[in-house]
């Protein structure tokens, strides 16, 4: 489905009453008087994985005990969960698995990845995301590789050196889309070897990473995929290169046989390997549940509408003579938009005294995410007019808008 | 508090009655009709850890959303949580920080300390818990460092060659427990330098690192801390030394400004550089409750307990004519006991048929776990008496019990 601009209030009214996905805002336990355009962030909690969590406390831990995780399928949970997200990237189902953190895991993949590149060095753009560029340079201290740091947009061309590139394919300040396939054949043709952070990309742009030729990711399952704080990430490794790769964190839980006790590590088969230490259940049974959100929504609907209501911020925007740093009207873009503003912080904070909520980058980003599953396009319109009475009436220029918080 | 070794089934329950831990038990929601004494593997859930968990996703997170991060304390928990865990391990406020798991810790803390190690080895005893020397393999690797294995019991003379020892204080299968002072100082003496694994230690070992010099450690906290499945682990960094070292993980909830998204990785001071990626939330919330059960108890008065009830079990073994692979009657001894039979794995199969839970380690080892806040004195006499009743009649010999889980 393509979604047309709304020029009218009444007209977003109309696209709303039209959408197909409309349907799954209904999944969602969205609080009374609140307005979520941060689920780029955190996305909000599914009526299936409130209860979920709760029954993962209940029955399998406080009755089941030990015995859940054969009984409940603990054991399994992070495949069984890798299949869900599978299916939201373009991956066989067996080239996923959920373990760790994003930043845990681009470590796994940059090592492993560094025997199959011409070069032994690690690659940043200088915008990259603070943890992936942290992650790179801790790898290569301890490994002895290569540190290298590029300017912004200029990693695909440095891959014509060889070296592994960590390279988000959603940029968290811009949203600007990386191109995967060109970045690919830049790889292929130098020797280099991409991992891609999906972590502001997955549910919100359609991916296809088999069509990509893509062979090694990582992304985050607490933004658009809704799995809750700090829910665990996940690992995909193309299926003919994932039995090559060594993952340097081999923890037991990435042994063909983790009860087995053997002295040696033994690498399961398969984007498995890169498991390592004891899955968090009650994280991971949130994000199980929250992904059944997705059943029956295909990738390329949830980027549409994604764009669709970005599109309508941006036509706002304008409205405000608001400067965006995100791709325009009718352009390949991720689930958000950022608008700069010297005063964000302030006005960012007004907007959340009214119940809005997007966030705020330092310096001087407003970001406005689009999470497709539950955002309608009346809330676009909304935000965007209170935000409007904020500018006009300076309501952001109060003492308690300022003040800082430690997560901002 | 002392406890004398029972010869009745009425001693037991009048060891119970005068017991000044048993009040804790009432914390726990302990299944009707189980016996539980698999707590060295999966600690049981406290009423205040189902409450915690259910709040957090309905409140917290439901309807919080992201403004939990600072209203909600969810920034803070890897520290506070960190607080509650020092004071059963003799550590400062300030030298603990909950993250990751114990494989993912064990890492950070054994390359960390290579720089302070006069030799650049790792090294790991032959029988030492599975992912311990995983780890070590995978760092040793990556690292180009060399990898050492030595026999059981002989890390500590190793260390006079220097080298990182990574070393569990109660070990998985036999319930021995390192004299940690002694390899203190033969890590002192010989330029070498020990990762303690804390993982079947806490809560229910009298542990006082700052007494025996310890200078980093990691632990689980899904065991006797009874965290919940997968809870996040510890990470201990003596406060002399942390600021000289360096995480190889080096992620954002690491750094000194994680939001201030600076380009490059600036630890932040103390144990907390040794974070990495976004807090698992859930898990960290069912955690922090779960450690309200230890209020007002002191560690000596857990292991004093935990070493009675092992004892009890032992009293029972000799009469039985079991072979103890644990440390003997009134022995410093780990909170579980390991008895040998070739029949083991049937036998465990009976007793959990019968609502009595320990479990199996291959290829011949059941292990009796004694949680000192929930077991009681006459669960461990009736699970002995089932025992017996089990090897007398030989119903452990039926099919049904010789049927293999994924996890044994």
């Amino acid at each position: 489905m393509t979604y047309s601009l709304p020029n009218t209030r009444d007209e977003a009214l109309a696209l709303d009453s039209a959408d197909p996905l409309a349907g799954a805002r209904a999944s969602f336990r969205l609080p009374d008087g609140v307005t979520y355009l941060d689920g780029h962030s955190l996305g909000p909690a599914t009526e299936g994985a409130v209860q979920a969590v709760q029954h993962t406390a209940t029955d399998a831990w406080a009755n089941g005990l030990i015995r859940s995780w054969n009984d409940a399928g603990w054991i399994d949970l992070p495949k069984t969960v890798g299949v869900k997200i599978a299916r939201l990237i373009g991956a066989k189902t067996e080239e996923v698995i959920v373990c760790d953190s994003v930043s845990i895991n681009l470590y796994k993949l940059a090592a492993a990845a560094l025997p199959l590149s011409k070069a032994r060095r690690i690659i940043v753009e200088a915008d990259e995301f603070p943890t992936d560029q942290y992650m790179a340079q801790g790898l290569s201290d301890l490994a002895g590789v290569e540190f290298v740091r590029v300017a912004s947009g200029q990693g695909e061309a440095e891959l014509s050196s060889g070296g592994v590139l960590i390279k988000s394919v959603v940029n968290y300040r811009t949203a600007v889309v990386a191109d995967m396939t060109s970045h690919e054949a830049a790889a292929e043709a130098g020797g280099g070897v991409i991992v891609w952070d999906l972590s502001h990309a997955t549910g919100c742009v359609d991916l296809d990473l088999g069509a990509v030729g893509a062979r090694l990711a990582t992304g985050c399952t607490y933004k658009y995929l809704n799995g809750g704080p700090g829910a665990p990430a996940f690992v995909f490794v193309r299926n003919d290169i994932a039995n090559q790769l060594s993952s340097p964190l081999s923890g037991w839980f990435g042994h063909v046989a983790p009860f087995a006790f053997d002295e040696d590590y033994k690498p399961t088969a398969g984007a498995a390997r890169f498991a390592a230490g004891t899955p968090s259940v009650l994280s991971l049974s949130a994000l199980d549940a929250a992904l059944d959100a997705f059943d029956g929504v295909s990738v390329a609907a949830l980027a549409s509408k994604a764009r669709a209501l970005g599109d309508l911020c941006l036509w706002w925007a304008e409205r405000l003579g608001l400067q965006p740093i995100s791709p325009g009207i009718g352009e390949v873009r991720g689930g958000h938009v950022s608008l700069l503003h010297e005063q964000g912080y302030p006005i960012v904070q007004a907007l959340i005294a009214r119940g809005i909520i997007p966030d705020f980058r330092a310096p001087n980003a407003m970001r406005f995410g689009f999470s497709p599953l539950y955002v309608r396009f009346v809330d676009v319109w909304d935000a965007m007019a209170a935000l409007e009475e904020i500018l006009v009436s300076k309501e952001w220029d109060q003492p308690r808008f300022k003040v800082r918080s430690a997560v901002t």
